[in-house]
């Protein structure tokens, strides 16, 4: 039995996550006519703290979140129904799918997409949750850095998140220091030439092979340890050392995942159940390369997938 | 031996075609540092001439030039060489590939893309190439429709593009016969509802099982005449049933082609030459479902497997 105020409607797709793969999913799902819900408790996800975007092609530069909100009133305008919620259970009962939100919604939809992308991959170390509470430990660079003017702040990785973030926070920051725990740094060449001036001038530094080991401070972040005996003195930390996806609600529907735990998907976004399709950083369709772009595509596949499926007889 | 204007400079990255799939391999490419050119005779390729795009996400509406001119644009200010030239010829020469141009021109690159679309499908039919010189045939509706004002036309075909081409025609042109040799047509729902008053209303007339087998006329077309014996008089006829590779260039680099005559890559849009990549609508990686968003995407990942390429070690 479901209750609420959407459980009257049995929509044609439903879409957990509301960032790019999502929404673009969404447009496609409108141009069908597909009755369409996206349920997200992270508005615009990821592209929404992404800060300037380069590289979306039709913008030559453009604001992250302006961009995700160019692309849900698109969706929008096309009848998709946006829920700023979270999905907290799912069931499938004969050929309908039913969501449960926290807000306490439900939802019944004919096909399901999961677009809910991956969460920020964490250092695992203690008091870094209670850090993490607006105390000096954050995960997205580009979104938290402008909040330390004037502050020496380490961030964690040396991947193109982490030199991205570094780009924008050495705008604001006094002092930088790169902690990478292997023996390179592996960002896009040219956010590292851009930093490069930065790292000259003695203004970042980078620290390789170096592994953080605790987290110091008491109320708040005051630095780190590290394994090598090094301590930093730092106002905050910031950790981008990947994501993890998070697939709670795909196993429960038996949803297969691929080895790294990422939902798997053939060319037409299928999964291994009919009906339910991923696209976005929750799968790892295109590997490690995860962008704006395509996830846009993805989303598009998806839906039109969906759309297929839904046109076709049934047994 | 190669002479030309480009010869001396040896590129990482030689893209085939600049439509939407080219330019955005050129945007990462030139993110990646690259030295990229970009070659292609129909600049901006089909998105060029599509008219209004109301499914790219982050355009709730645009015209096709006008997207792609910013696509271009964009890969410009990252560097990219754009050509506006046709590839005739291609070798390659231990790690180099050597494309000749028929402006004679001649490109050395170390990896080369594949992004050169595929050409409209024709009815094959005497006298067909004469009249599409300005003569009353044509293979885009939604670029040379409004050219017949007032007057009476035929779209041959079933499919969205046909559908999409009356909605834009109708506008036009007097009366419109939608000829198509199936029993239906396959249009996006939100095309054919939009059609469907004028279908109503008696302007367009749709035309099922119904095959062309003649082009009536003697210095330009005046009218067909059909297998099942009806016979049109049409001021002009729009052919709109697809498309069709054109493989030369990749296959005499033994580039291996898939059971519709694409361009087989994989989810990296490798194909199986090594240092060869394909992207956009001279692929089937998506099926037939051949979008703006989709070839985007697919220039992207292209591009970026082209710079892993380059970056790893050779034997």
């Amino acid at each position: 039995m479901f209750y609420g105020l959407m459980s009257d409607i049995q929509f044609d797709i439903a879409i957990i996550g509301s960032g790019m793969a999502g929404l673009s999913a969404a447009i496609y799902a409108g141009r069908y006519e597909m009755r369409t819900v996206i349920i997200g408790d992270e508005p615009g996800g990821a592209t929404a703290s992404a800060w300037t975007i380069e590289n979306y092609p039709g913008y030559k530069e453009i604001d992250g979140y302006d961009l995700i909100m160019k692309v849900k009133d698109q969706a929008e305008s096309l009848g998709a129904k946006v829920l700023h919620d979270k999905v907290i259970s799912v069931d499938k009962t004969g050929e309908t799918f039913s969501l449960g939100t926290e807000s306490g919604q439900t939802v019944a939809a004919k096909t399901l997409l999961f677009a809910h992308g991956a969460a920020r991959r964490k250092l695992k170390l203690p008091k870094e949750d209670d850090f993490a509470l607006g105390k000096g430990v954050h995960y997205c660079t580009t979104c938290d850095g402008p909040l330390y003017k004037g502050k020496t702040i380490g961030i964690v990785g040396g991947g193109d998140a982490a030199i991205k973030g570094a780009n924008l926070a050495v705008q604001y920051a006094e002092k930088i220091h790169i902690i990478e725990i292997t023996n390179s740094l592996k960002p896009e060449p040219v956010n590292m030439a851009r930093l490069q001036p930065f790292i000259n001038s003695g203004k970042v530094e980078v620290h390789l092979e170096t592994e953080i080991v605790e987290l110091l401070g008491n109320d708040r972040l005051t630095g780190v340890r590290t394994k090598e005996g090094k301590e930093f003195v730092l106002d905050g930390l910031f950790v981008e050392i990947g994501a993890v996806p998070e697939m709670a609600l795909a196993t429960k529907l038996d949803v297969k995942l691929d080895d790294y735990g990422y939902i798997a998907v053939n060319n037409e976004m299928e999964t291994n159940i009919p009906g339910i399709y991923a696209a976005g950083d929750s799968t790892n369709f295109f590997g490690h390369f995860k962008q704006d772009i395509t996830a846009a595509a993805m989303g598009a596949v998806a839906a039109t997938s969906a759309f297929n499926y839904l046109q076709k007889p049934k047994d």
